[in-house]
């Protein structure tokens, strides 16, 4: 089936906003033995009526991105209605859920934003959790020739949550038969794409039917791996024999779901003292569902002070050793621990950068402590040359590797 | 000038590399007056041949990436040659530079390899500093209706530098004499996108040679105003007149970046008490470099017992009012204040959900506190119905807007 992508809205065509549109609908329909043959951008106003005429004469699926709001310049709509000969009538039940949505947030309901309401005749309702504006699918009509079309909200955080719970379900019915290849994505923390490559791309390489893919996320890389079932069966078993720590998922959880699981199974808790990641750990822990369970408290304590007055850091020891050092990092583990009572403390303290700290020590140094009610206090010393976001990604994905491995050995 | 981007190359459509070509270029050609009219994505093959007559007919500025390198599959330079009646030539001097620069690397030649230096009669070589393959301009024939091709690399570091030295160069010669259209974009923090175009629309509409835009982003939208200075002075009036206190920027920075400014400009501090946000307010503000002077010490505080021994917040208010409640909220933040010794302390406390909280309060309740070493301490009372990271971002940017209006009026 031919598959086209229409983005529409001039704040891609000036540059102001990346667009990550096509590598998420590539992604989400590849295991379904769809591909995209082509995609377009064109800025808000007529040009989205004509290119959707024109694209809509030669693909089977057509989905077209942004120009649902309720401003002026948002003609998505309208435009595929009146393409298809489709009448618009408001949703009552679009129209209700919009305005529960806006009186809940206090905002005054104007004409405009029930434009949001307006549906094509024959076209189902596809839900937004994250916005106002709901996704529509019209089905292909071959007698007229027309395309399965989908519109989609602009906003990838309107878009992702609807691609799952409602476009995709549609396509498992209108994409042809899978020839039974399945993909799976390992997930490996703490490790380079080219070691992983290098450990087990060759075998990976060598089983029936397979396509290989690498992506290098910040602190972890993905292996995606699309083949028959036997083909997936046998990866499996190369990968976790050769990253048996490393690999911490194949359901797409992220580390922070893993550890937060984790905890919960053991019926453990989690408290956290952190100087350079300066909340991003606890932010991370608390990101997801159910983390109140297990995450007791965190202390984000930037200044030398806070150290000492919050976690109980002898300032003598922070004068001798210095903030930046294995010392400082166990102190505050251990002195989280001993304030929260929680099962385990991991704390960080290093420099983020760009400016450099009060100590002889490189830029990006940093150390990650984890202590336990049982146990030695052990410390990481890592050293991440980055901006100063991905040193507090990097720093947080080592220090929860670090409580996963802990983990895996107390069951 | 109308003008167009064709980017070609099975990986992108594929979802397995992110374009930021159109993003770049877009931003490149701005000041010299251009914009991208439309952008379309094909695969390596056949269909960059077809996209390349179709394009070239409609515009007169045509940038082509991708396709220029040494496989079999790399075919725009072909294709371009055709499309113009061009025959192709191996250019001596770029033969000699690949030949250098593959043996100073050690690499085997090949004749694939020599593919690169193959030339269109009357194309001008623009030079690749970190790549084998050139790029190439070809000048726009008015007597056959051609476009000015622009045929660039697909790697976004062998594109960029080129662009700087060679195409910019060549744009500022054929693009026409510059209207002096300039671009700014307003940021409002904490209000949704029909309020403001109720607002401001019909005044900024009315504008010479105006072009408006608005971009909705999570507790924030964006205002994108294109016009002669003139048009933007007025504009920048009307919509200070409007949000006087919501206008937060018009020169991009974030509002975690504004209020860090503005804290530094005031030789004042700020630490926070965190509840249901879990740690990403103090992770917003310590995002922004030098945050380490005004940042004294964050805690999260997700448990109650930790919000009494870490805040000293009284267990009897927790137990006769409720945790997520105006009084815990205003408590958390004197309990910050007082053991800091911040200018300013923010607390935030509510149910992000999706579980329901404790007490009887709707999902998506939460209250914001600031006190300062002067005056009362101020409470927001809001409700966000969202997902648990947006929750988390429109609450903390409530509390950054809640202290920016505070720093306002304290100069």
């Amino acid at each position: 089936m031919k598959v086209v992508v229409l983005n529409t809205g001039s704040e891609l065509l000036l540059g102001h906003v990346l667009n990550t549109h096509l590598t998420y609908i590539a992604q989400e329909i590849f295991p379904l033995g769809l591909r995209v043959d082509r995609q377009v951008t064109v800025p808000d106003g007529p040009a989205i009526g004509r290119a959707l005429a024109a694209l809509s004469a030669e693909a089977e699926i057509v989905f077209v991105t942004g120009g649902l709001g309720p401003t002026t310049d948002d003609i998505t709509r309208e435009a595929a209605a009146e393409l298809l000969g489709l009448p618009l009538h408001e949703d009552a039940q679009v129209a209700a859920e919009i305005t529960l949505r806006l009186r809940s947030r206090g905002f005054a309901m104007t004409d405009r934003i029930l434009r949001q309401a307006q549906v094509p005749k024959g076209a189902v309702v596809l839900p937004n959790v994250n916005g106002t504006a709901p996704g529509l699918y019209l089905e292909a009509v071959s007698s007229k020739a027309t395309p399965h079309l989908f519109l989609l909200p602009g906003p990838p955080r309107e878009l992702q949550p609807m691609f799952q719970s409602s476009v995709l379900p549609i396509l498992e019915k209108i994409a042809p038969p899978g020839e039974g290849m399945k993909s799976r994505i390992f997930r490996l923390a703490c490790v380079g794409e080219s070691v992983v490559e290098k450990a087990i791309g060759p075998q990976l390489l060598a089983l029936p039917e397979v396509e290989l893919g690498y992506c290098a996320r910040m602190g972890e890389v993905d292996v995606r791996v699309i083949g028959p079932a036997r083909t997936l069966a046998v990866a499996d078993e190369i990968v976790r024999a050769a990253f048996p720590l490393l690999l911490f998922t194949t359901t797409g959880e992220d580390l922070e779901a893993v550890v937060v699981r984790m905890l919960r199974e053991r019926s453990a808790t989690v408290a956290v003292a952190e100087s350079c990641t300066g909340g991003y750990l606890a932010h991370r822990l608390t990101n997801v569902t159910g983390a109140s369970a297990v995450f007791l408290a965190g202390f984000v304590t930037y200044a030398n002070a806070a150290k000492t007055a919050a976690l109980g850091v002898e300032e003598s020891l922070i004068e001798r050793c210095g903030a930046v050092t294995e010392e400082v990092a166990a102190a505050m583990a251990t002195g989280v621990l001993r304030k929260t009572g929680a099962t385990f403390a991991l704390a960080t303290t290093g420099i983020a950068g760009p400016e450099g700290g009060p100590e002889a020590k490189p830029v990006g140094t940093v150390f990650i402590a984890l202590a336990g009610q049982e146990g030695e206090t052990t410390v990481w010393h890592r050293r991440f040359q980055a901006d100063r976001l991905a040193f507090k990604h990097l720093t947080t994905q080592s220090a929860l590797q670090m409580l996963r491995e802990q983990l895996l050995s107390t069951r």
